[in-house]
């Protein structure tokens, strides 16, 4: 096993070539797995996580050790702690990857030609995967097994600090893909730390990557959009608005702005921005911003909503594009829908947008004319989530709008192409 | 007007700039813009295109001299040459896309949830297409109509050498979108023809450019592949393969074969490669070489078919992976499906492949076991074709796997996103 001190004697671009050229060799095969095959492999990769329990936990304090050490962040050190429960979890989750129909091989459409011609358009894998995370070591198990699933392999290259742990839970990945005739470099996770190894999964690896995901925070997304010569499923920040038109009734408006910014507020689904009906100041600002209130949040508003509720701080230029992650919102009142549309279209991440309203008008121009990747009326933002969406586990939410977009489910992780059967036609 | 000669003195980043802000602005309105007004801008282009055949003779007869003079070669001025045959096409093509199906706000997929929320992916626009393209005047006209039609804004960037005949059918796409009441600059033409307006595409015009969609020959798709920051459609080369299994019927496959390799040789979707099942090698052989040769196919082959058919030269390693795009052939023997397979696993561009069979099994392994944009049973290669697809004028075939997949017609210029409709509903 490697350690970061081995990093300085190896030659980083080499090793990663070779995990490429290896994880290229491994998906043929992948391919063209069997359904039944591949959810043996993911169940016994379950298996080998509770059966290696023990292992992954002791690996875990010595991450968690080194993380106090380096005096992480209390809220970084809680993303990277395993415990049973969530050794569990992580295993259960894994079996419900195994439960997903699998995509490879359904077909999406089937037409006939006047010339006979019968086409299908089938869903194939992509190929290789690179997927580049922080500090959740859980991610290992997720993104190895949703990526099994669709057919793909992958290149997994986790965090420095949850090095010991991703290795770990790796171990039994392996297991369970040895265990089922698969090949072992289906899962491959970069065994140093060294950020170059990141550049040069960037770069591709030779042609070996598909496709990069990354997993993480605002600065290694924005480091992988600039330097990524591959396509990426990026998910930039959910800078998520919620508007209420006078039309909303109260007490609905209430409950979705609450639970849209309060039920968790660390999550991308997380209300950021409450947009206000003018018509509806005097009726609708009172009881949402109470209720926000007394559930905790911070209240940063223009100088209109401070008039109407001046317990309110005052928000800067900033706070309009600002992704808290945190018990605060920003409150502006708008000029019905059209006002939020255009703020919206200012200030968006084109992630998630709510509107509370009874007017069938305003939802429908609320739908129609916003470009985020979801879109939700009478409902809160917290359901930006591949699983309330019935998609099953996700790697993500892309914010970008090619190829996938909204949530990053199994489906989302394969390509497709096209079938056609003849009968000997030849073309005129 | 600006000619080669003005491009000294002006801004090209600022220039290119300008016009992505000026693109992104008038995709907001495409965005929402109706079915009716799309349709009648695009029937007014090919009203103005027929009116306007005149200028666009002289235009033409100005870059037909330059290219004259230049020394171009004669394939080459084909390709740019307009008639008043190919204004007429060029204008039934504008015409065909408007009667095609419009993409935008259809419900790709409806689901509920447990919950009661309805959730819908439907259609959206991709935003700002950049499409980049060589000497085809007439790409001028396809790839604004299409970009339109998907409620896409477009920016063209034509080849120097016909670049007075691609302003002149700009202006006509322009009339159209003035009489429609839409945006001028939902298509524009850039102005200059230094090449560094093309860098400043691909780089992305400051995140005003989606996507860019290459047209032309290797060189181009190379750089752009190479250089751009922002998605690409690429087209790839097509290096199609055929393969007749020792179950073909003969007469079909000397048919297909013919016909793959010899009806046009120059589009992407004509044969390169012939591949035939060493078991068929005393039956099939024959009939299909003879059949090519009479056809004035020149058959370049590996030692095994020459000791069948002594008249083909012998195919180098280069034969392999060469797009002739003209009337030779490469002719290997292989070991069935499986080394059909092997051998297009190594040397395909992942465009198009197809099988002669009867054989159920070999064909399954065919479509199972290949990974190309497009794959064919017992039908010619020369398919590979978005109108004979049913799927309408397309802007080229894609050879990645992202997002768009073969031909790409006005579905694949679009995006979409999840509208999701509740009853107040929040998350636990």
């Amino acid at each position: 096993m490697l350690t970061r001190a081995d990093n300085a004697n190896i030659d980083i671009a080499a090793l990663m070539a070779d995990m490429g050229a290896r994880a290229r060799v491994a998906a043929a095969p992948l391919a063209i797995a069997t359904t039944g095959q591949k959810n043996a492999a993911l169940n016994a990769m379950a298996d080998a996580l509770m059966d290696g329990q023990a292992d992954i936990l002791a690996a875990n304090r010595s991450d968690m050790e080194a993380g106090r050490e380096a005096n992480l962040s209390s809220a970084f050190l809680d993303r990277l702690e395993l415990t049973p429960d969530r050794i569990a979890a992580m295993a259960e989750g894994v079996r419900a990857i195994a439960a997903l129909d699998d995509p490879v091989g359904s077909v999406i459409a089937a037409w006939d030609r006047p010339n006979g011609l019968h086409i299908e358009r089938v869903r194939t894998p992509l190929g290789v995967i690179g997927v580049i995370y922080e500090s959740r070591p859980n991610v290992t198990a997720d993104a190895g097994a949703l990526c099994l699933k669709a057919g793909n392999a992958v290149i997994l290259r986790g965090g420095s600090d949850s090095v010991h742990s991703s290795r770990a839970i790796h171990a039994c990945l392996v297991d369970g893909l040895e265990k089922a005739g698969l090949p072992a470099d289906a899962i491959q996770l970069v065994p140093v730390t060294d950020r170059a190894a990141v550049g040069e999964m960037l770069k591709g690896l030779g042609g070996s990557i598909d496709v990069i995901v990354p997993r993480g925070g605002r600065g290694l997304v924005e480091r992988v959009q600039t330097d990524a010569r591959v396509p990426v499923f990026a998910h930039l920040e959910g800078l998520c608005h919620i508007y209420v038109d006078a039309s909303a009734d109260r007490d609905m408006a209430v409950n979705i702005v609450v639970n849209s910014k309060m039920r968790r507020t660390g999550i991308c689904g997380a209300a950021e921005t409450l947009l206000v009906d003018r018509k509806a100041a005097g009726t609708m600002l009172a009881p949402i911003l109470d209720a926000l209130d007394a559930a905790g949040c911070a209240i940063r508003a223009d100088a209109q909503v401070r008039a109407a509720w001046p317990k309110a701080e005052p928000a800067s230029d900033a706070d309009w594009t600002t992704e808290y992650l945190d018990a605060i919102i920003s409150v502006a009142l708008v000029d019905g829908v059209g006002g939020a549309i255009d703020h919206i279209a200012r200030h968006s991440s084109n992630h998630t947008e709510a509107i509370v309203a009874e007017d069938a008008g305003a939802v429908e121009r609320f739908m129609g004319e916003i470009d985020s990747a979801i879109l939700l009326h009478n409902a809160s933002t917290q359901f930006a989530d591949g699983a309330e969406f019935g998609m099953g586990a996700e790697i993500g939410i892309a914010t970008g709008k090619m190829h996938a977009r909204g949530p990053v489910g199994v489906e989302q992780l394969t390509s497709f192409n096209y079938r056609v059967r003849g009968s000997g036609q030849t073309r005129p």
